[in-house]
This record gives C-alpha cells, structure tokens and sequence, in this order.
C-alpha cells in the first residue's frame, strides 16, 4: 500500500487529512510527519509546507514531493533536498479564485480606504470622505502573471480596474498592458496606483518591494503584497506610507510568520494585516488534488505545476 | 440669470458648489438654502437632500428639484412638496459604478470574514481559519434591480457569484436568475447566501429587512443594507447575527444618522458599519449632471431619472 507522509496543519490536522484522502485516494496509507512506526523505506510521497532541513533526504523510496501551497519556497531552502524528484506545486482551481478574490477584495479596500473606515467604526466616528475616483480610474500593477497573477487579472477588469502586468517572459492577456523584466519595470510601476504582488520566492525577488521601487510608483499609490514576506521590506513600506509615498498597504505575507504581536503593522493606521490568508485551499481540496496527481503518477501521466531549479520557481 | 438653491453638505461645502457649477454652467446663479438675500421668486432650480417642510412650496417661479441622492425620500417627505414640478433623482455614470465597488467589497468582506480579520488585527492576533467556499458556491441576491442594482449584478458575476435579483416588476439581466413582487419573494430568499438592499425608501419596502424575511434566508447568511436605513429593523438584525441566523452584515445607512456613538452596531463582532458612503458620487460629477439636466430642460428635452409619484420612486 503506498504512503503519504504529512506535515502540513501539524499533528492536529492529521484526522482530517485521512479522513479526505479517504475519500479521494482509498487505497493510500496516511501517516503523520513525526510518527515514530513509520519506516523511512515505505514513504512513497510526502506532502508538506516546511519540512525540517534533512529529512527528504533520509526516505529513500520518496517519489513525489507535494507542496502544501503555491510557493515551495520553504521546501527548496533545504539545502539537502533530493532535486532529482518531482516536487510539485498546489494548484487546485478554488486556490485562483480564492486569490482572484482576495487581491480584488484589497484593491477595493484601498480604494474604499477600508482601513480608515474600519479605524472610524472602533472609535465610533460617523465621517464623511469626499470620494477619490472609481476604480475605472486607477490603474492596478500586477507582478507575477502566473496561475494566480493571471486569474487575478481578469477579475479585476470585471470590477473596471485598468490592468498592467509584470513577468519575466512576456505575456499575452485580453486587455492587460504587459510588460516584461527589468528593463520595463520602470514603465509599469510609473502608472501603477494600486500595486500587487503575486510573485514567486527567488533570489531575483527577494527584497524587490523596496524604497527604490516605491519611489518609482505614482505618490499615493496603494500596495497589495500577497506573494511572499521576503518580498518586502517592512521598514521601507512603513517610511513610504509615513512620507505619503504610499496611501495604503493591504500585507498577507511578512518575513516571519506568524506576525509578532508587537509587529508595528498590526496597529499602523494605513496597514490592513492578514494572515497569510489571500488563497487557502481547503484541507479537502488540497486532498483531492494530490490524489489526483497520484493517480496521474501511477498511471505514468506527466505531472503538472513542477517547481522548476533552473527558474527558481 | 437662472439660479439654483443648494442644500447639500451644508454652508460650508458652497464654495465648492460654487465652483464645479462655473465649469459646467457658467451662466448659473449658485446660492446658498438659508441666504437671506434671495429672493423666493428668483429661484428656478434647487438641488437638495433633506430639504425643510414646505421651503419649496414657497418658491413661485421652481421649475426642476434635483435631489442630491440616489434616493429622494427625505424630498418626498415633506408634505407641501409641489409635486407637479418634475423631481429628478441624482444618476451620474460614476455613481452605479461606485455602487458595484461597494456591494461587491461588500460581498467580498462578508465571504473572507474580514470583520473578524479587523478585529484580529485589533487584538494583534495571527489567526488561520480554514477557508469556506468560494464565490462560486456563494449566490447572491440583489433587492431592487434598478440603477444601481442591476449594475452590481453584472460586477458580481466578474468575480464569480452567482447571482439572483428582486424586483417589483420582472427584470432580464443576462445570467441573473430574476424573481418578481411578493409571490416570488421566499423563492428568491430560499438559495440567496448574501443578501443585498438596493430598494428604494417606499411604502411597500419599510421595514422589510426584519424577522420574517431573515428566517426565510439559508441559516448563516450574510446581509448587505445600501438602501436606506428604514428598510431594516436593526433589533432584528442584531437577533439574528446573535441566534446565528445571519451570519455577518455591512450596514452602511441607519434610520438614524449619523450613527449615535452608543448605537450598539458599532461595536457587534460581525457588523461591518460604514457612514453611507456606498455611492458617493463626487460634488462635481453631480454638478455636471444638474448642469447637464438644466441645459437639456432649458432646450426643452425631456429629463432622465425622473421621480414617479405613483410608483413612488
Ligand atoms: N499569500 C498567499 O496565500 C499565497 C497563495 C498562493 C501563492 N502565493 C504566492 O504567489 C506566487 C505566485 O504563484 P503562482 O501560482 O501564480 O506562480 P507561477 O504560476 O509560477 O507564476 C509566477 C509568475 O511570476 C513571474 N516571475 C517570476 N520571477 C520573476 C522575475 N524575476 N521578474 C518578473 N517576473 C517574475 C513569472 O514570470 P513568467 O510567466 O515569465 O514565468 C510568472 O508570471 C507564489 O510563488 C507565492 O509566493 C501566495
Ligand atoms: N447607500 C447609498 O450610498 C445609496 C446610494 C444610492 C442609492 N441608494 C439606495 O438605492 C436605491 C435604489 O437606487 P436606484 O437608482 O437603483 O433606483 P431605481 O433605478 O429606481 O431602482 C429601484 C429598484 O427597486 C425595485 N423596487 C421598487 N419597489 C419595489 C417593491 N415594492 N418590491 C420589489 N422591488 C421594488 C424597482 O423595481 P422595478 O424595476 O420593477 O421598478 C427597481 O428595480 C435608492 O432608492 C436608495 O435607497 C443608496
């Protein structure tokens, strides 16, 4: 009987990841992580988000390595991972349009400045705002136009959002202004009023939500980070938004999760926090999509949503 | 010189009045409600919200009142309204758009708990919660399918709901399923997970969100009031957010307002309180809309958007 080992919600999650396996792959044995009886040698697959450095190494039998979100960031960090084997990102269909979802709920909430307005409601305070434009008048900036980049994209134009785009390669989407690398990021953050992030963890993007980089954005210009924390850094975003070179951050992801509770994020007036939230899947989705994947390996179909060593992603 | 009485924003926002008109309507005499050196018969046009009972009955020579709101109930209200002079309701193009941003931040907050996430943020507390459905298991229902609601249908179905609506009479809008009067009422609650005022203030819609239609809705279900605050029994509300009944609601008008500071909206976990600005067009995008109105009326064309006494809306 092949085995998944889980690290994923931690122990607790475990009943609930066998109980949706069983439902999706019958015949698969689901172990946890840290279970002492499980022998190294029976691990087919293992399904997980941040695995202790070391130990993929250690199953020698190990096929597929399944990550547990669309950035596998943390399972590449292991500098003993076994990058002869498939790994595979998350990527079933509720995860795009729960992120599709997300980013339109924040560019909104910038326009609306949800953030004041929430402020307002804690004190009690009843405040007419005159209104800035309609969203036919600011221009959202997406970096990343992958699975979710993409999807994002196009409901954002449902809502009247003019749409830019950044990638490495250049892209082709139904009316998004694309841009791609370096040598356009200039032209694309210089019209982008509401920026987002939706890029992968790599060495090239680490670090790129910056002074530099905000200083290239129109003054006032909202900013949504939903890729990853070592995007971005803290300090800059907070001076920017203090100087007004920022109007308002919506930040789901920060260097280290979760948020300490003396983070200054949590109480900035013009910083709406989220916890890493922007596109779960549920525990039953994520199941059901690596079932699927199981199935399409033993049946010798190609794998779909493989991470990449040489891109970085 | 034609003149034109305004009431809207009280004293203060005059000169800005002043101003918007001088770009649109150069030739437009623009005055303040209480000046006394107005002379009542001098008066052709008024632009107003809440104008006091029997101010306009005492003006002789009045040929258009432009409300200054979607809605012209506080106008209607006053007894002595001169009710054979055409009452135009304020629709410029960036008003249902803001209308659509708003129900669809709106929707979007209620299916993401984003009060929840507001009052985490508050408590500085890292919180996963695993994620319900998306939008598309998500229908909602859309009260009144006018101006304003039957463009938040199109806007919801960019970002994937599903979506119904209400009205007095039966409406087609594509890929909206469309219910019609009070036979088809509970039909229409029956599958409505969020459920959204877009009705106007009339004799008929009073009081309708309240027990009765709350109960007809599937248990957990979120409310969105962008009608006016005599739709809603806020009681009632408040009992159903408590029994579990509804689920979460974002009430931006209030039979009250502004708000008291001790109204107990303010502080409920799962209300979103917002200070009627679901569709604030700006005062000069409503300039130029009156402007517009007042050059078609004096070319003798007919005017859009005209209040129905009959209908009574
Ligand atoms: N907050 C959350 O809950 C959450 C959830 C899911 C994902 N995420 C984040 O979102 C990221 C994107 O996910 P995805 O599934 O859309 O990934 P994806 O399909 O791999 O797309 C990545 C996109 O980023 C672009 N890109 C990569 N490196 C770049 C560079 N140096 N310069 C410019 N563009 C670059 C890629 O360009 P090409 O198209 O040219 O390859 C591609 O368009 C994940 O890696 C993760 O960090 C966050
Ligand atoms: N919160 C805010 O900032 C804000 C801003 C603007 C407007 N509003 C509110 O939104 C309302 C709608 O504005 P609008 O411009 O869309 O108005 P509208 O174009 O007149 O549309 C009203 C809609 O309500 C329906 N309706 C009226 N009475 C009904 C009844 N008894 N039963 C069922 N349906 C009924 C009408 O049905 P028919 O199509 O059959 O006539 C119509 O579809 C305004 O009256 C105001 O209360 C609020």
């Amino acid at each position: 009987m092949p085995t998944i080992l889980v690290k994923s919600g931690g122990e607790a999650a475990m009943p609930e990841w066998q109980r949706h396996f069983a439902e999706f792959a019958p015949g698969l044995e689901v172990r946890w992580w840290d279970d002492p009886t499980v022998a190294p040698d029976t691990v087919d697959f293992v399904l997980c988000w941040d695995p202790d450095a070391g130990r993929l190494a250690g199953l020698p039998n190990l096929k597929v390595i399944f990550g547990s979100g669309a950035g596998v960031d943390l399972i590449t960090a292991d500098p003993a991972l076994p990058r002869h084997l498939p790994l595979m990102r998350m990527a079933p269909g509720g995860a795009t349009q729960r992120m599709g979802e997300f980013v339109c709920w924040a560019a909104l909430s910038l326009l609306k400045d949800a953030r004041q307005m929430a402020l307002n409601q804690a004190a009690a305070k009843w405040a007419y705002v005159e209104p800035e434009g309609t969203a036919h008048e600011t221009p959202v900036g997406i970096m990343g136009l992958g699975n979710m980049g993409s999807r994002a994209c196009a409901m954002l134009q449902g809502l009247g959002f003019p749409v830019r785009g950044w990638s490495r390669t250049r892209k082709h989407l139904p009316g998004v202004t694309c841009f791609a690398g370096p040598d356009e990021l200039d032209a694309f953050l210089a019209e982008t009023k509401i920026l987002v992030c939706l890029l992968p963890a790599t060495a090239e993007t680490r670090g790129i939500l910056a002074a530099p980089l905000l200083a290239k954005l129109p003054r006032g210009a909202g900013l949504v980070n939903v890729g990853r924390g070592s995007h971005q850094n803290i300090e800059d975003i907070i001076a920017a938004l203090e100087s007004g070179q920022l109007g308002g951050a919506v930040l789901d992801v920060f260097a280290t999760e979760p948020l300490a509770a003396d983070h200054p994020a949590w109480t900035h007036p013009k910083i709406i926090v989220t916890p890493h939230v922007a596109s779960l899947p549920s525990r039953r989705e994520r199941a059901s999509y690596v079932a699927e994947a199981i199935a399409d390996f033993t049946a010798g179909r190609p794998l779909a949503n493989l991470y990449d060593h040489a891109r970085g992603y």
